[in-house]
């Protein structure tokens, strides 16, 4: 069917519909819900009806008239369609069958093109979940997400990266690392994203100091004058087909570790990746409990990653605390760049990018084995990190003056005091998310908390244990008697348990 | 939030939506797809925008006015939430526990207000069909079905039921049960559905010379005047919360077994039936291949129902080919009645509504084992049946006088000859619903196919062995073409198979 197209904008879930008038509906023999797609790309669209809309005209939401370079009054041709055979295929999976290439590659190309609804992903993702994929699947499902994903065209090298899993809060290693690589000659062209779970993602922070929002070309061009960039993933557009399937994953909180594994593998690919190093945070309260799940963890995102021809290493690091002694947007980033610096600051958060840091140069054979942090730390302490960091600020947009001093801090801070010697058991990272959430993190930059002591000191009575960051003082009250509820540091006890269980 | 409230119609899949206006929604603080719930019934809404709606309303579809017993204009408290704790819930499922009965009621209590979008259902459904329901999960989503069900309230009894699992073309049975049972004084308040798959559902025939759609106090009152009564599951409204996922569950195509036995028992207890009759067509290309299968699920069926305070039994029926003679919506309905009007017609169809019909009465001890069909076959043979019929059909506002000559018939016929002698080995289901669909059923009413031959029967070069009808010369063609490509009855061949794997 032929018809003239005109921006509709209808804000709900799912932006890929096609708003159609009743009686035009009618007259074509369409339902609401049915699937029509057209060229170029032939994308998908969900057929709606609202009588706003003119007879003949077909509404279309402003975002996908600019991904087919349409232009408003045209004609389109659209074509009713049914995925049947893609819902066959995802009920293989569902039956613990096995797909082949060709079938994930229609599955893949489905998702990219929008023929799937949500709950056609949801149901993709939960049998990816309960009856997973084989290493072969992995690699194909990664392969697709790569093929589907617009890419980084960079002519310098090697190219590198680091990934980390799971939101441990205060782990801001990104903006160190990047600048210590870049100035070690390596290329690292670095895609982040915002926080989901947890108090400031990378892109929240980084923000402060420089524009993030860059095409893969405008991104390319930044690595190859400075040797890194800082960008943000949901812009960059790198991996978007994954993208499409993670939203629905959020929506149902599930995270099939395989396509975890393809999503990213095929992102640090489609930026020019060859060096991956996997930042596994394992311990009590993070993603990855056990050291065992993570072990198994790395050697599939090795595996896999060899089949993309690329060369990855992973390492298990701390999971079970906080790492930096900032959490939160604006904390987080002036953390980062005390460090860079030289600034008094988390000697853990230093030790992290610097460790981190020195067995990418060991991968890429710049480094000795075991002689890899001794570099990045050189490097650190030369201050040859930080004029990389400015270089780099000043390529994406920012001032490249800035100090960590020029980063706002909150208008209201209230510190919480020790009621009584004792000695710090454990930091509790969920608890701390919770009053960094409460206090306005990361809506508010400037939102957060500031640790004051470390796991295993001793406290007397009367010392300042953290410090509450917010914007209003509503907030910081009711993160404050959050934090009084349910307090972040746990306290050294020595009955841990108590079994009541009466046997009758 | 209080907002005023105004009718707003958006055809799209979802219609419990909140439409705002993009500048009231920023002054609230909320986003589109976040979820609000408005009193009286803690009814979810997705939030969606359009500037097409006034500032300070918000525009709610015409069915959830009605629903909530809402005026134009009224002022609803809106409140946003979350269903964090019920996508944790069904994420067990995913890992493999079980859930308590507190658990799924609290997931059934989303499903029944539509807090849950389609992904976090179809998340549900896939977790269910791959990791199973134990009996007593399976118990408590009947019980939660059940309890959120609309209900038929019965002064007479004792109310049985019979429910025919998959579709069979020409398994148009429930039309001559009905009056069979009723006319024998049991009570039977039939509740049916429309075709899924195949060329004609109960309801697409039955319409064809009664009214169907009732509401439950409507429905109850023919009941008590006749004894019986069909009608349409989706106006009647019994277990519309497991309709809500049922919608889902055709969108992903699944069908977790469990969820569908607790779907059909809770719809009978919420008719008010006591006795209820199974039938489970077995054999190729039903949905049930083998009779291990449908002996397990049969017995199911008995435990969930016994815990429901039903008496269930079962009957495995033949499902490797079509019950009547007739396929299609008018076709089914005309064949129906001529079994009723006692003249020539399908014998298997005729058998098996008197098999059924008297398994019937040996469940409520109306008849001794054994000689319950006996009794079926006189009171359809006395013209009891016909008479019974004739009374629901003017109870349900029909014209109690029409036969099956009154039935109309399609405009268009051909019919298609032997090109040799030859033996009917079988009669392929499949290929038969695909030629009916493609002659126009079942939206055409008139449209079919009428079999000519019967599985195993010898034929000659020339004999007609089927007839096709349709509405338009077109779809007539269409179906020729398609019957003439892959052929509704298969010829006996000698060789069924050649293997021909080359050992290398």
């Amino acid at each position: 069917m032929k018809a003239k197209i005109t921006r509709k904008t209808i804000e709900g879930v799912r932006q890929n519909y096609a708003v159609f008038n009743p009686s035009f509906l009618k007259r074509l023999d369409l339902t609401p819900g049915e699937l029509v797609r057209a060229p170029p790309h032939l994308q998908g669209f969900y057929v709606m009806a609202a009588d706003t809309i003119e007879d003949d005209t077909v509404g279309i939401h402003p975002k996908y008239f600019d991904k087919n370079d349409w232009t408003e009054g045209s004609i389109v041709q659209f074509e009713k369609f049914s995925v049947e055979n893609i819902v066959g295929l995802i009920r293989n999976k569902v039956s613990g069958r096995t797909w082949n290439a060709q079938e994930i590659h229609s599955i893949i190309h489905a998702i990219d093109n929008e023929w799937l609804t949500p709950s056609h992903m949801a149901t993709f993702a939960t049998s990816c979940e309960i009856n997973h994929l084989t290493d072969s699947e992995t690699v194909f499902v990664a392969s697709s997400f790569f093929e589907f994903s617009a890419k980084l065209h960079l002519r310098r090298g090697p190219v590198v990266d680091k990934h980390s899993i799971g939101g441990i809060p205060g782990n801001r290693i990104t903006p160190i690392m990047v600048p210590i690589i870049a100035a070690a000659g390596l290329t690292i062209p670095k895609v982040s994203t915002r926080a989901i779970t947890s108090p400031a993602g990378t892109i929240d922070s980084v923000e402060l100091i420089m524009n993030v929002d860059f095409s893969p070309s405008e991104a390319a061009e930044i690595v190859e004058k400075t040797g890194g960039c800082i960008v943000n993933g949901e812009t960059v557009g790198l991996g978007q087909t994954a993208d499409k399937l993670i939203k629905v994953l959020k929506e149902v909180r599930l995270d099939p570790k395989e396509l975890m594994i393809a999503s990213i593998l095929a992102k640090k690919s489609a930026a020019g990746s060859k060096y991956v190093l996997i930042d596994l945070p394992t311990g009590r309260g993070a993603k990855l409990p056990s050291k065992q799940e993570a072990r198994s963890l790395a050697h599939l995102f090795s595996r896999v990653g060899h089949e993309l021809g690329l060369h990855v290493e992973s390492v298990i690091s701390p999971g079970d605390k906080p790492i930096g002694e900032m959490i939160g947007p604006a904390l987080e980033m002036k953390e980062a760049m005390m460090i860079l610096e030289g600034k008094p600051s988390s000697l853990s958060l230093r030790r992290k990018a610097v460790s981190l840091s020195g067995i990418i140069f060991e991968m890429v054979g710049l480094a000795d084995r075991g002689e890899g942090a001794i570099m990045a730390e050189n490097i650190l302490a030369s201050g040859k990190a930080l004029l990389k960091l400015r270089e780099i600020i000043e390529a994406q947009g920012g001032d490249p003056h800035i100090s960590s001093e020029d980063i706002p801090t909150a208008e209201y801070k209230e510190k919480i005091f020790a009621k009584k010697d004792d000695v710090v058991y454990t930091i509790d990272s969920k608890a701390l998310r919770l009053i960094a959430h409460t206090a306005g993190a990361p809506q508010d930059k400037e939102a957060g908390v500031v640790l004051l002591v470390d796991r295993g000191e001793e406290i007397q009575k009367g010392e300042a244990l953290f410090e509450i960051h917010a914007n209003s003082a509503s907030k910081l009250e009711q993160a404050i008697s959050l934090a009084r509820e349910k307090p972040p540091l746990v306290l050294e006890k020595m009955v841990l348990e108590h079994i009541k269980d009466v046997v009758p």
